[in-house]
């Protein structure tokens, strides 16, 4: 049982990270389960949209020339001499004083070159009356105005909107390639824990830190693999550390403790790339590398854990997912209720809470209160730089809450 | 085939939504699944957490009186009389003089009021040299001091969180009451649509809108029904609507033309509250009850679809479901590389790119692009009154991008 010698500083612990993590290879996903995953190639469009020359508007197809001069006192009359609906060959042709009923979205006939839309013109058997004006090519979709055929549509790296499903859909796509989302094995250890869905008993604590994590991970684009509380024994951690993942989040047994096995596995097999990190709280996480895997040892403590799975483990699986490595927080400015201290050397991770426009940092008596972060509205940043700051400054807050 | 008579304001149509919509009654999920849910009932903890004194650090369980004057100059011996283990009722008793070897989560052993961590401590076989003083209490975390039983830990309309799932484990959850998610049925018509999968066809365009549709019903925590698209008749249309739906989405069909089934259903059989609204895009967009349903009328133009849904559907399905009826888009501030014009009377919704920190509006010849929705980074609302805004002038942008 020994303490950790030297902490390293949060900066080069992403600095290490960083150098671990590139994004993974490419799947195959169908159209409908697109949203929110990362393009792994351009898409280029084997066709135009629209593919023929279409109406805008329900109106009338008309020539454009014909509309010179009409207004609500100068009233032109056509003639109406058919209709072409949306999906149908057009089987009428439109020349001179003549007009052909138009749906949006429908093919525009031959001779007609504008729409005037049905606002614009009164009917009275089979004549209109135009009363406004129609440049040529109004309201007429010309053919891939939209998107050009060959064109790149979507760019690698795109993370998929909605609309951009509506785009793939539209040009005939009926699924991508996307980057696989990461797989990760989330390992909890401790004999004092009892599984989710227990009630606490005596000298005995429920696992408050799997479904946590499980939640986070999905937030994060990956794939969590959970299947249950493993005993605190070093063959038990070292086999579930090499499943077939491609991040391990070991929780608890991550310090130097003579109960704390997973560090200690981690050197011997693979590789420990840090241990120890300069921050408050979450001191005792650790990183490395197992074969192809990146594991992280997060402290037991489930605000530690929170802590460094944010600042550390979440990090890496965005990135490995193709997503930007930044926090999904939304961030606001406040003025601090009271004033926060630090400790230069050490970068600290505090709850706050929103009143009246103000931050109140928690008063929080350890890193333990799991209940903090479900009574703070977000969390402030105290760089490793710094001694704190006043009462009032205006301080930079992570809101925990998702848009 | 007319024209409407006149439009409704935005803000008209936002109050006569909002009139229409209240969150719907709960249904009980287990704890995996609650991210993201909205808890219907306040939460109240029947247990104390912790449950029993426990350590809060590696180290030593000491009576704080014996470490009183220790540090690195002045170690002072105690006697190890014991060990306690996390899970396990402690088996040993401490004494004046004495120190119990204990791990973070341990029970505390009975006359210790304090423990001293690992790091501060040196060890000789079966004594140790206490190197720093700790004050009663300190690395102890009392009966309750997380959680108090009784207490009330997470409010009812909270969107629960992942770390709230880790507090609800901790205290012995298992499922939770939360606002159901709203069923939305999407109804999609036009004889001219090929369903999503297939290869564009002359004269005939991919249905875009049901899988963009789809999309944003799960992000706004709807559950969309989709079975695919119907042929624009009445009576199809009308079955369609009497789905078992909480809100159903009419694309396509919403105008006054002559094939616009939606409109003239909705009036006979329901209640049709709002048709044609002061907006561009969207201006063909209506919505109305039908029994216990809310019914939106999309128009089909994709972008149109798109804007009509942000701003009504969106917000029903969101207020429906217990979440804030406010957009999820993140905001900010940009100056404007180029004039937007509008019209007083009618709201507009510019897409814009972003370009060496400015917001460049796309140039578009309608509303019917919807790679203008794919292209841009986000958009900028031009209130009914005003006229647009200058070059230059600071706008905000809402991005399509979600953190």
């Amino acid at each position: 049982m020994r303490g950790f010698a030297r902490r390293t500083t949060v900066a080069n612990t992403l600095e290490w990270l960083d150098r671990q993590v590139s994004s993974l290879a490419a799947e195959s996903v169908p159209l409908r389960e697109l949203a929110g995953r990362v393009l792994a190639n351009d898409i280029v469009s084997e066709v135009a949209v629209p593919a023929f020359t279409r109406s805008m508007m329900d109106g009338y197809a008309v020539l454009a020339n014909d509309t010179l001069g009409a207004s609500a006192y100068n009233r032109l009359a056509l003639q109406v001499v058919g209709e072409v609906l949306p999906g149908q060959p057009p089987r009428v042709c439109v020349r001179a004083g003549e007009a052909v009923r138009i749906m949006t979205g429908a093919p525009m006939p031959d001779g007609a070159d504008a729409v005037l839309p049905v606002e614009k013109v009164e009917t009275s058997g089979t004549q209109i009356f135009a009363q406004d004006a129609v440049p040529a090519g109004k309201n007429v979709g010309a053919v891939g105005e939209d998107i050009p055929r060959g064109s790149t549509l979507l760019p690698a790296g795109r993370r998929l909107r909605p609309q951009d499903l509506g785009v793939l859909s539209s040009i005939g796509v009926t699924q991508a390639a996307v980057i696989r989302r990461p797989r990760v094995r989330i390992v909890l250890t401790g004999n004092e824990l009892l599984p989710p869905g227990s009630t606490p008993q005596e000298f005995q604590t429920v696992d408050a830190n799997s479904p946590m994590l499980a939640a986070l991970i999905v937030r994060d684009g990956g794939l969590p693999l959970n299947p249950g509380i493993l005993p605190d024994d070093p063959d038990s951690i070292l086999e579930a550390m090499r499943d077939d993942a491609d991040i391990v989040l070991v929780s608890g047994g991550s310090s130097v403790g003579q109960e704390d096995h997973a560090p200690v596995l981690l050197a011997k097999h693979g590789q420990l790339g840090v241990h120890g990190v300069a921050m408050r709280p979450s001191s005792p996480t650790g990183m490395g590398t197992l074969g192809d895997r990146l594991v992280f040892l997060l402290p037991g403590n489930p605000v530690s854990c929170l802590c460094a799975y944010d600042f550390f483990a979440g990090r890496a699986i965005r990135a490995l997912g193709g997503l930007p490595s930044t926090w999904p927080y939304r961030k606001a400015q406040y003025p601090l209720r009271r004033k926060l201290v630090s400790t230069v050397g050490r970068l600290d991770y505090a709850r706050v809470k929103l009143i009246d426009g103000q931050a109140e940092p928690l008063a929080i008596s350890g890193a333990s209160m799991l209940s903090s972060t479900t009574r703070a509205d977000g969390f402030v940043v105290i760089d490793d730089d710094l001694e704190g700051y006043a009462d009032g400054a205006e301080v930079t807050v992570h809101l925990y809450d998702l848009p």
